[in-house]
């Protein structure tokens, strides 16, 4: 059997939970295919602080080093709010982690599925059917890493500098990532920049118009980055793919998927260059709801899919878990975040939803 | 009677037809109050490069510097669109008037009227009753403005980069600006930021915070911009005063622009320190629609009463103009942007709609 290691990062709040159920899938997916997981647990966010001083201790850098892929939960809390920001579980794990690993490339879909068009706070004729939009943002450069970054100067003369640069080999990597998705879907790019005010957004349009003539069966068109804002909400199924730097990416894919009501629902992928890469929900660690058995782990589980598809090529694997997922939503099983009263629904617990997928795949 | 300049630039598309509409309310205005309004008329956007060749001719902005407030109407269309961008239309006028100006505070309502909730693609129930959300947007500092910007190198070595620099008197006047304003509404500001990631973020909420004691009767919170664009989406009316640096700000007051569904609709003033300012409305010049007497001249009548209210003092007159507008609203006159067929609605041209107006003013 092929063995693929995995480093599982459960995190806080409902992360341990959701990730239960994930793993029970990849148990599953053993059974049928000829394949190992080797998974090794490490401490994150709120977890690797309490029990190890820090949001991302070394052990847990050295495990995601031995690994072939990270299975993250979510992390944070009001527990560690108080911390100084770079200290905090969210961006105490999650920018060292891009970093250190080079996840340039982070995919997130904002999928609404038919049956669960009534979660979104858009109107029914703005989503009827559905919509499937893939964003795809540029996660290691641009604003969030730049130098020069921090406070200078003292008291009433202190003023705080953050830089957004990129480079063409920047640009061009995510460029490539968005057109080879496009390829493989709706066969559209709308590339998001704010070219009329920023020079690295005018760099950004030059360099992925470019890259567009590799892919002449794939339509290209840009946006501003307000305008995009607006667009989202008017009319969201205008988009197949939207790529977009690191800031602007952030911004939209959160827009996006709240659009979509089901944010439990939603997994994403941060991919370095090769296969690594880390899976996560996009969703939060929801502590309001940690503990009592009834998170949606559907995110977890679609974000251990995404793992086999991108980061062990096991294309069949991946098709059987949304396969799966797609069919018990259709069964009517419903969590409590997406449970509607409507006639044919289910209302089930993190485990029984988690059993009904594995049952079907 | 007291004598106010002001600077008329009506720009392109339905810019000049809105304006004319504007312009009568004026007359309206002398007549019922003790005040003369003389104006100067001047080429700006499209219109500037057609007849003067820029965006934002030298007699414009001599114009507006002899004045006491700014009129302004939309600019850019088709025509101009190949143009670099930093000699189009929008960006080759806003710009530079914001900086030549001093234009610190930009005021941008986003208001549901309870009428017109059905224009919205959020569902009844999230809107119900309408929302009045008040974005205030920093507009001269920021990545906007700030060194270095832009393309360094030359070929694949080249590097964009672009500059977010805040210091702490720029951020001190804007915060002021949105505590001012939401002790005369709701008392809450709602203050934006991605403090965990930028370090112009962090020294932001710590003056914003600082700020507030000095308002203890406003409620401050602080949200991540992230965030913000999701709980725009999820729940608009938690919302009250929304306080933003210059980008974040450009992206929200969009996308809250957007919920409301009637862009034709909403003012927006962009202040200077002092009594001067520029107002004009949020939507663009509508290209498509431009020439048939068909446009919503209602942002541009709003954006008029705007400048009653913050460059000359006249809060009656411009309450009257508020007041007037949402009493025809009332009647059921609708442009076509806004005409839901319903029952008790016309529809009416814009020369129809200022009209109503002024006969309720
Ligand atoms: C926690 C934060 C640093 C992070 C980001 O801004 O990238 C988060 O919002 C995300 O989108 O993954
Ligand atoms: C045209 C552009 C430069 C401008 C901005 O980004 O400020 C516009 O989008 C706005 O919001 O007024």
């Amino acid at each position: 059997a092929k063995v693929f290691k995995v480093a599982v990062l459960p995190g806080d709040g409902i992360g341990p939970e959701v990730m239960a159920e994930a793993l029970q899938v990849l148990d599953a997916v053993e059974k049928k295919y000829d394949v190992k997981f080797e998974r090794t647990h490490a401490n994150v966010g709120g977890a690797g602080i309490d029990n190890e001083g820090k949001a991302l201790p070394e052990t847990t850098v050295n495990i995601c080093k031995a690994a072939d892929a990270i299975l993250f939960g979510s992390v944070g809390g009001p527990k560690w709010e108080t911390l100084p920001p770079e200290e905090q579980p969210e961006r105490g794990a999650l920018l060292p982690l891009r970093k250190i690993f080079g996840l340039y490339a982070n995919l997130r879909p904002a999928i609404i599925f038919p049956s669960l068009t009534g979660a979104s706070s858009l109107k029914e004729e703005v989503i009827a059917g559905g919509f499937n939009i893939l964003v795809i943002r540029e996660l290691t450069g641009g604003i969030y890493f730049s130098q020069p970054k921090g406070i200078e100067g003292t008291g009433r003369e202190r003023v705080g500098v953050d830089t957004m640069r990129y480079s063409v080999p920047e640009i061009e990597r995510i460029t490539h990532v968005a057109f080879q998705a496009a390829r493989k879907r709706g066969k559209k790019v709308c590339s998001i920049d704010k070219a009329n005010v920023l020079s690295s957004s005018v760099l950004w349009r030059e360099i992925v118009t470019g890259i567009a003539k590799e892919y002449p069966d794939v339509e290209l068109s840009h946006m501003y980055v307000d305008n995009a804002a607006m667009q989202l909400v008017k009319w969201p199924k205008q988009f197949d793919v939207i790529l977009c730097e690191n800031m602007f990416g952030d911004i939209l894919s959160d827009e996006a998927a709240m659009l979509t009501g089901s944010l439990g629902m939603l997994p994403s992928a941060s991919l370095a260059e090769g296969t690594f890469g880390m899976y996560e929900p996009s969703g939060g660690s929801a502590p309001d709801i940690a503990g009592q058995g009834i998170a949606n782990p559907i995110a977890q589980i679609l974000s251990a899919g995404m793992m086999l598809r991108f980061s062990f090529g096991m294309v069949e694997a991946a098709d059987a878990i949304d396969n799966a997922v797609a069919k018990v939503l259709e069964q009517g099983y419903r969590t409590r975040d997406i449970y509607q009263q409507k006639d044919g629904e289910k209302l089930v617990n993190t485990k029984e939803i988690g059993a009904a997928i594995i049952a079907n795949l």
